[in-house]
C-alpha cells in the first residue's frame, strides 16, 4: 500500500471525538458570547482571490499563503486571515448598513508557518470585527469580550496586555531614521532582545534621549504605573496621545470591573503597517504563545474602497484547547442516555 | 483599485448574517441528532495528501480536486470528500476501538464542478459513517437518521429513494459484456434516457430477456410493489439477493414507522466502483438535486489496510437551506434582548 495514504501533512491535525467534542463546546460558548454581544456571525469562502489578501497594509507575506494555481484562473489562496474577507464583504455587501457593524466568525485560516510547538498551518479561529467606531469605547468593548470568553471557559490564569502602536510610531517619526533602521529596531524591541538592542542603538545616529526611550521600551511592561512612566519619558505629542488613548480604554475596562485582567506593554510593536492604534493580546502562563490578538486597524477598509475605522480580535481555538487541557478543564463526552433523560 | 479585491471566485459564497444564522441552526439540529444517535463527531484537515483520495474505488476524478502544488512537497488537495479521511482515521487511529464505530462530521468539501444551479465548489456537508456492520440493520439505521433530520428541520415534502447496486452488477455479470459497454449502459440508465438506451441496446449482443430488463430499469422506480416486479424479472441469484436485501432494510424502516418516506429505484446506478450494496438518496420536489446521498461501501476500508464493512451518507447543507427557504421555513435572527431575558 502507498504509505502516504495513511498520513497527514505537517501542520494539520485530525480532531478525534474527545478533542472534537471539546472544540465544539468551546466554539459554542464563544458563539453564544458573540451573539449576546450583538455580533452577527458570517462565513466566508475557504479560498479566495489572492488579490483580496495582497495589499499595502497586509501583514501576511505571500510566501505564507497556500496557493491554488491553475492555468486560466487568477491565483487563489486558502484564506490566511478573516479580517480581509470581512473588509471585502463590508465594503461590497454591507456598505449600506447602519454603522457600527458588529460581525463575528468561527472559521479556519491557513498559513504556511515554520513548525514550532503548536504552530499549526490550519488554524481554527474565533473573532470579531467592530466596524465604524473610532472611539476608545469600541476597543474596550472588544477587549472586554475577549476577557468574557476566557472567564466563561474557566481559564484560571490569563491576562490581556494592551499596547498602542502610535507610541512607537511617534518616536520613529521624531527620530527621522530610515525605514530599514526603524524596522530593525522594531524587531529587536518586539523580541525584547535587550543586549542586541543596546548594541544596535550604539550605531544609530539619534539623540541619547531617544536611545534611552527605545532601550526602555521592552521594559515598559506591567501595571497601570507604566503609563505614568511613559508619560514622563517624552513630550512627543503623538506618544502622549497614544498613552492617553490607552488610559481611556483602561478607564472603561475599569468601569466594567475588568482591571485585574489588564497589563500594559508599550514594547508590543508587531504588524505596524496593519495596526493604527490600540493593540492587545491575551496570554496565559501555561502556553508560550498568545491565546488571542487584536487591535485597531483604521486604514484597512479604505483599501477596499470604504473608509471607516475598525477594531477587532481573533482567538486561537487550538491554543485554548491546549491551555484548558493543561488546567484539566476539558470535558468528557457525556453518556447519551443521561442527555436523553 | 484592483477590481478583483472586491470579488469572490465562482462556486463559493459569503454567508451573510441571516443565512449564516440559519446555516448554524441547521448544523446544530443535525449535530444534535448525530449525538443522540451515538455518532461521535470528528474533524479532519481541510487539505490532505492527494494519495488519500487517489485509489481504485474512489469516485472523484483528480480533475475535480483543488490541488496545492509546491516544489519539495507531495501534492496536496483540499478534501473532495470526508469518507476517505474517515477511512484513513479509522484504519490508523481507531483500529483498536470496539466495532461498530459510529462517526459523524459537519465540514466542507471542495470539488471543481461545472457550475449549474447550486453547483457549489465549496460544499458544506453533514454526514455519518457506520463502520464494522455488514447487516441491513446498519443501512436502515443511517437511512432513518437522514429521515429524522429532514423531519426535525420541518422539511414538508421529501422522500428517500433506495436502490441496490448489486442488482445492476448482477445483470452486467450475467450479460458478460465489456466494461466500456456496461459503463455506457450505466450512464444511460442513470440519466433515465430511455430513447438513447433503447437505441444503444439494439447494437449490444445480449439475450433479448436481458435487454428487456435493462430497458425497464429506469422505470423500476416507485413503491414497494416494484420490488415484486423486479423479482419476477430475473432468476439471477445476485439480483435476487439484492432485492431481498432492500426488502430487509425496508422491513426495519417499516418497523420504525418510516415507510411513508420510502421509495425504491433500481435504476440508481451511480458510483458503482465505490458502492457495494444499498444505495440511497433524499429528494424533495422543490430542488432538482438530491438533498443527501449515501450507501454501503464495503471495500473502501481495505484500501486503507483495515478490511471492515461500512455504510453512511452525507447531506448537502446549502441544498437544505434552499429547500427550507422555498418552503418559507427559514428563521429570522431573534432580537438579542429577548434571548437575554
Amino acid at each position: 500500500m502507498n504509505r502516504w495514504k495513511l498520513r497527514i501533512p505537517e501542520g494539520v491535525q485530525d480532531y478525534l471525538p474527545e478533542e472534537c467534542f471539546n472544540k465544539r463546546d468551546i466554539e459554542e460558548s464563544i458563539r453564544n458570547i458573540f451573539f449576546l454581544s450583538g455580533y452577527e456571525e458570517i462565513e466566508t469562502p475557504s479560498f479566495e482571490y489572492f488579490d483580496v489578501f495582497n495589499g499595502s497594509s497586509i501583514n501576511i507575506e505571500q510566501e505564507k499563503m497556500f496557493k491554488i494555481v491553475e492555468a486560466g484562473s487568477r491565483i487563489l489562496v486558502m484564506r490566511p486571515d478573516l479580517t480581509m474577507p470581512i473588509a471585502r464583504i463590508t465594503a461590497t455587501k454591507l456598505n449600506e448598513s447602519l454603522l457600527p457593524l458588529r460581525l463575528s466568525y468561527i472559521s479556519n485560516v491557513y498559513r504556511y508557518e515554520e513548525l514550532q510547538i503548536d504552530k499549526q498551518r490550519e488554524i481554527a479561529q474565533a473573532g470579531v470585527e467592530l466596524l465604524g467606531v473610532a472611539q476608545p469605547e469600541a476597543d474596550a468593548e472588544v477587549i472586554s469580550m475577549a476577557i468574557q470568553i476566557f472567564i466563561k471557559l474557566g481559564l484560571s490564569d490569563f491576562q490581556i496586555d494592551i499596547g498602542q502602536v502610535e507610541f512607537f510610531k511617534g518616536l520613529i517619526e521624531e527620530s527621522k531614521i530610515e525605514p530599514e533602521i526603524s524596522e530593525e529596531l522594531r524587531i529587536l524591541i518586539d523580541q525584547k532582545n535587550l543586549l542586541a538592542l543596546r548594541a544596535f542603538l550604539e550605531n544609530v545616529n539619534i539623540p541619547d534621549r531617544l536611545k534611552h526611550i527605545f532601550l526602555g521600551l521592552p521594559q515598559l511592561y506591567g501595571g497601570v504605573e507604566i503609563l505614568e512612566e511613559a508619560m514622563k519619558l517624552t513630550q512627543n505629542p503623538r506618544c502622549i496621545k497614544a498613552v492617553e488613548n490607552i488610559n481611556q480604554v483602561y478607564n472603561i475596562l475599569k468601569a466594567y470591573g475588568l482591571e485585574k485582567y489588564i497589563s500594559f506593554d508599550l514594547g508590543m510593536v508587531q504588524s505596524l503597517n496593519y495596526y493604527t492604534g490600540i493593540i492587545f493580546r491575551g496570554i496565559t502562563s501555561n502556553i508560550g504563545f498568545p491565546l488571542c490578538g487584536g487591535g485597531r486597524y483604521d486604514s484597512l477598509l479604505s483599501e477596499f474602497g470604504y473608509d471607516i475605522p475598525a477594531t477587532g480580535f481573533a482567538i486561537g481555538i487550538k491554543r485554548l484547547l491546549i491551555s484548558l487541557e493543561k488546567q484539566k478543564k476539558l470535558k468528557k463526552i457525556p453518556p447519551i442516555d443521561i442527555l436523553v433523560i
